[in-house]
């Protein structure tokens, strides 16, 4: 799993587009910018305000590492001594302690120090693994997101949510730990596998019904050419998610109340994930489905119209999304889904917490009664 | 493991010693008190400012759970609608990830959410693990000490440093995260078998040297006190000993500095640590024997003179503990312990971090020549 970088440069050193975007999370001390533009991964300039360090380790996994391991790998060379790279196996079946532990290792038999700067080669598991080994080495050492699928770059690497999957539950071991720099290279979601960009999409949908129906108004009439990769549509895509994230987080880093809004779709989508087994659905699939679950609940509580949920419905759909839930459970699946979504983080004394819509554009928190939620379940599964 | 406490109340209400002692930690909004005093581990009045749940988790070991865990459950049954207890195995052989785990079956097998508060009922081991579960259980839950150990009491309850120990390097997966509250009952000390009573004294002993000489001289008088179990004896040393780790705390939580001289002794304690085996030797032994080493290297260094060694050798041994670090290799053995001193923590870039008196009284963070620390180790090994 782990293994010396052939170092050879594989790069001319200024092919980055000239517009690149910023968008900074302010965190006091812990505050950093999220870099968005085409060819940023090896563009030396990005990385010199890091902290110095004798070595730095890139943790990728078997899919992502091939493609630009090397790259990154070369432009580190030039400012850390050692760099290492350590590859995980692929996939959110594999966000355990088990594969976690092959980061620790890779960190200890290099002799890796509490200088070390960790850098995140991948797609949302791999940067939240790296995120927690960094948080936990040593007490916390410096690490980059550097993502590569659109879930990462809109969501996963910004806000330092970090953490590793119980058999138990899904993100339940982790920390609240940022990151120093996001480099979202946007070249690097050409090589993304179709299911994985619309995956990503369901993470950059929620956050117009959540925040910006003007944004929802926007990726109505641009979510063909984001699924075209039109690299100018997925630039401001990624950036408004981005500030919205950015806004979000630096308001609430820790969860104690508004910051839950960015898991609208997630309490059903977790269930699904669960049930259905870690990596079965992709987490973007299982939030799309979410989604219009969690509108279905919102309009039976009279929060929203019936029209406001056959328009998210669409456009759900248009992104290559599923807009039905599975059936988790031929002879109870209403009961298979509460038991799943109880023992979902924001739930409180077994009181499962909605994220809804209040009106479009404005999410609210609220418990809402069983027998409701069992009928959107039936109404919503296939 | 894991298992219901008989909630039956085995205290009166009120037989709290009137001379309770608290020392404040000052770290902003991640403040908290520290009292110390006999009989407090069941008096509902220091559980009161806690944070309101639906529950509460004990984590204990073999060895403390059946001395006080029926109490603590007890005093928690009136403020926490479930208390659940997990009782762990005994010794630092067991500070790995698969006992940590343990805790996180626990609480996921309760249905514990995020505001559950957890208590470390036990010593060094058990406060380090619970600390680092409740860092990371949920991405963090409140939690409070309760140590029943000196060595717990006077130096690893205090200050929130939490960690595992990885096979290849001791307290190296961890976190900063700071307990709500450290409840010092003195009269759990009366169960301590003598060698733990000494092992908690390297840690009493090493505030002298580093910060306080005249805390030195009443060590000298009090030894004998504290080896009887004097209550008010060490009720002073348990308290110095808070008040000065708080003063290193509060002014550099996450040892960026000033607070690497707490770990006075623990850099050739922790190479025999690990080269006898995690729990061969005892934290405090190995302590002890390595804070006769680094006051050879000062010594040698001329930072100090042969009387102090002398001084600080023989306290040591007045409270029982071992003055020679053991052979680790019979062909290499100064070798063996530089092997295991370049993973401590403290190294940067492979350079050991040694902490040195630098005159009674006053540590220095420094390295040293390889060539004077092998004739450190070759005179001071048994």
């Amino acid at each position: 799993m782990q293994e010396a970088v052939n170092p050879t440069p594989s790069f001319s050193s200024s092919h980055a587009s000239a517009a690149v975007q910023q968008v900074s999370i302010a965190l006091d001390e812990r505050s950093y910018a999220i870099a968005i533009g085409t060819g940023l991964l090896d563009e030396p300039a990005f990385y010199a305000d890091l902290p110095a360090a004798a070595s730095a380790l890139i943790v990728s996994n078997t899919t992502v590492a091939p493609l630009y391991a090397q790259r990154l790998h070369a432009v580190l060379q030039q400012r850390y001594a050692n760099v290492y790279l350590v590859t995980l196996p692929d996939g959110e079946e594999y966000k355990t302690w088990e594969t976690l532990n092959l980061i620790f290792d890779a960190l200890l038999g290099h002799g890796c120090d509490r200088k070390t700067v960790l850098f995140a080669l991948g797609g949302g598991v791999v940067g939240d693994m790296t995120g927690f080994a960094a948080a936990s080495y040593m007490r916390g050492v410096p690490f980059v997101q550097v993502p590569t699928t659109l879930l990462a770059q809109v969501d996963s690497s910004v806000g330092g949510k970090t953490a590793i999957n119980h058999p138990l539950g899904k993100n339940m071991i982790g920390a609240f730990y940022q990151p120093r720099l996001v480099l979202c290279d946007l070249a690097t979601l050409n090589t993304l596998p179709v299911r994985e960009l619309s995956a990503g999409l369901a993470e950059v949908i929620k956050y117009g019904p959540i925040a910006d129906m003007a944004f929802m108004d926007w990726l109505e009439t641009h979510i063909d050419a984001l699924l075209a990769r039109d690299v100018e549509a997925l630039a401001y895509a990624v950036r408004r998610s981005c500030e919205i994230k950015a806004w979000v987080v630096g308001q609430d880093e820790r969860e104690s109340g508004l910051r839950a809004i960015l898991n609208f779709g997630h309490t059903f989508g977790h269930a699904i994930e669960a049930g259905m087994g870690y990596g079965a659905w992709l987490h973007g699939e299982a939030v799309g489905a979410g989604m219009v679950m969690a509108a279905e609940l919102s309009c039976r509580l009279g929060l929203v119209d019936t029209a406001f949920v056959a328009r998210l419905t669409a456009l759900v759909q248009r992104a290559g999304l599923p807009v039905r839930g599975p059936v988790l459970d031929a002879s109870d699946n209403a009961g298979r889904y509460l038991e799943w979504m109880r023992v979902d983080k924001k739930a409180e004394g077994g009181e499962i917490r909605f994220v809804l819509i209040d009106g479009p554009g404005q999410a609210v928190m609220r418990a809402a009664p069983d027998i409701l939620v069992r009928e959107v379940i039936d109404a919503c599964c296939a």
